[in-house]
């Protein structure tokens, strides 16, 4: 039997929490899902098999980033993105609208899309839908996103306006662009985005416009860049029910533990963030009693792993003495081992997250983890 | 039944070269051996399981890093090298002799010792035979070597034996100072370092001053530091003779590929270098048909493994064209993944000059490598 292409399940809802599962051709998602990120074609410090054994089901790969290196062209010829990299699981691919605002340069923003330089060699590119949607098609993305504005924090209702109003004419141009695909978009999922800032009127309009559209999953776009956990949370008190019920809920970019725990509480199913990785280079552990920077002079001869409560390969073979050395000495296997750790923690987060959910006893989890994990 | 504290054997020879094992309380190493090096607690890039599985039996460890961090004393404190970074199996110690030399500052060389100051912070250190056996015994190692001057390539006559002289002291002072630490040189193995530049009466001298003191196994030292292979072999031409032929010969710091083949053809039978992890790390890969630099554009489509002769994990996964992108764009992955590789390749290098030895066709080995391997 073949898998669907895509299909979405809720096996159990805990207040607006929800557990599920997302069945696709290349395997299953579990819901809640975090997914680490793959920006050049590695879950930096990773190999595949590490990321799969420590328990995620999807990856995210940058559009950005590889259509400037490798290439996308030159992903599609080597056979896609699965192939190339080895992970032959679920990826979903941003659209590249968010990295080309933030990470490239002299940027030149019209209705048709942005021109910019790129930030390796300054070569000039243009990211438009049509092309997003061609990048993602090139790669062989599984979950495709559609191309949009990532709206900037702090901006006036008029500004949230504009702004929502062309990721929703781009929203329709992505849909036509990912439909043009016919062979791919048989086989992989487009997601909407859903923007607005923290306006709930906003919100509410790109909701219709997004499902008048049609859509196998929604996201809920613009947060995580700046306004913080309080307005974040009171966005999310209001925007997912705004979304299909019966159709995933991306929450693009977040976040730390305890935003996942609150948005999720809120009703998202789904996740993505650069913390575990960048952290565990920098040599910050998350770990159920909150997170720990392993450089710390505290840790140089203490024996104990990273986390007595994980029971991942680097707590359970090295001490937090070792970890110390190996960050301290600017060893690559600090950097490799503290984001084992760190992958795994997150993965055993959404696992203990869907788990609670499924017995119908999520709010008691939360509380547990809230008072156990005290940010730094 | 425990195993011995040291024992050699030889199962089969082949001219000069020999093939054999040495047992010792922590395992097996098969000879010819090639020694990964861990320099700080950690082969680069390198998870002990990996070094293991590509079929490393003992890795080096260096005595100068060591001591300047983490520190042999809190190296001891948390249970020794092997607990500390997790490798059960037999750790050979440099003295720290040659590293003190050619990376820390303002050193000052007496017939007490060498003082120095770390390359790390500045701070004042002393190295003498006691303080060497001491520190590698604070950190457990299977095999110590005797701390001994390593004599600079181009000396004069005079120079080389002086030196020579010096460290035939010290490894009188290593024995000593080895001896003296009763628990630990009841487990442990102490090696002897043959000096006298490329000079066969120095060379003679200088093996029967070691001989006359006992040692568990000899080494060649003070080649490889820029004398070329030409002289190298000639120096090995008779070199290795002047050693017991019923103990292991250990060539310090060699070498590429064809080295070790020749230097096993006159007779060595261990061997360690950082070629394998440090080439890996700048993109350098060892293959059966010579090595190659994966940064080169010529890569940069090639949908074929490193090395098509190669089983490795990494052959038989990943493509050159993904190893080039990995390396091109910095990735850590990149590094990794061409040292798990370039060790794989040192190690399949030492199966194929152990199995021939033992079936009497070492020369044919040798052509045949040779004759594929085209040094760039």
């Amino acid at each position: 039997m073949t898998n669907p292409r895509f299909s979405f399940s809720i096996a159990a809802t805990d207040g607006k929490a929800r557990t599920g599962a997302i069945q696709m051709r290349r395997g299953e998602i579990r819901t809640p899902a975090f997914m680490p990120v793959g920006t050049a074609a590695t879950v930096k410090a990773m190999r595949p098999a590490e990321v799969r054994a420590a328990g995620a089901d999807i990856i995210l790969g940058n559009t950005y980033h590889l259509m400037l290196r490798p290439g996308a062209e030159r992903v599609a010829r080597l056979g896609g993105l699965h192939a190339f990299m080895g992970w032959d699981r679920p990826i979903l691919t941003d659209s590249g609208g968010y990295q080309v605002m933030s990470l490239s340069a002299l940027t030149k923003m019209s209705e048709e899309g942005v021109a910019f330089s790129s930030h390796i060699d300054g070569s000039r590119h243009m990211l438009t839908p049509e092309r997003s949607m061609e990048i993602q098609r090139l790669l062989d993305s599984d979950i495709v996103m559609a191309f949009d504005e990532c709206t900037r924090n702090g901006c006036t209702h008029d500004e949230a306006a504009k702004s929502m109003e062309r990721s929703m004419r781009w929203a329709k141009r992505s849909r036509d662009g990912f439909d043009a695909g016919a062979e791919h978009a048989e086989r992989a999922a487009l997601f909407g985005i859903q923007q607005g800032s923290l306006d709930e009127g906003l919100r509410r309009i790109s909701a219709e416009k997004l499902i008048d559209i049609g859509f196998d999953g929604y996201a809920v776009g613009g947060l995580a860049v700046g306004e913080g956990q309080e307005a974040m949370f009171a966005t999310l008190d209001f925007a997912p029910g705004m979304l299909p019920a019966d159709k995933p809920r991306y929450l693009m970019g977040v976040g730390k533990p305890d935003d996942i725990v609150g948005a999720v509480e809120r009703g998202i199913d789904m996740f993505d963030c650069v913390l575990p990785t960048r952290s565990g280079r920098n040599g910050q552990a998350f770990t159920w009693a909150g997170p720990l920077n392993i450089r710390n002079a505290r840790f140089a001869e203490d024996k104990g792993p990273l986390d007595p409560r994980c029971g991942c390969p680097v707590c359970t073979t090295w001490s937090r003495a070792y970890l110390h050395h190996l960050v301290k000495a600017g060893e690559m296997l600090g950097a490799m081992l503290m984001t084992q750790h760190n992958i795994h923690f997150y993965q055993a987060l959404m696992q203990g997250i869907r788990d609670s959910i499924a017995i119908g006893r999520f709010q008691g989890f939360a509380a547990d983890f809230r008072r156990d994990y005290q940010r730094a």
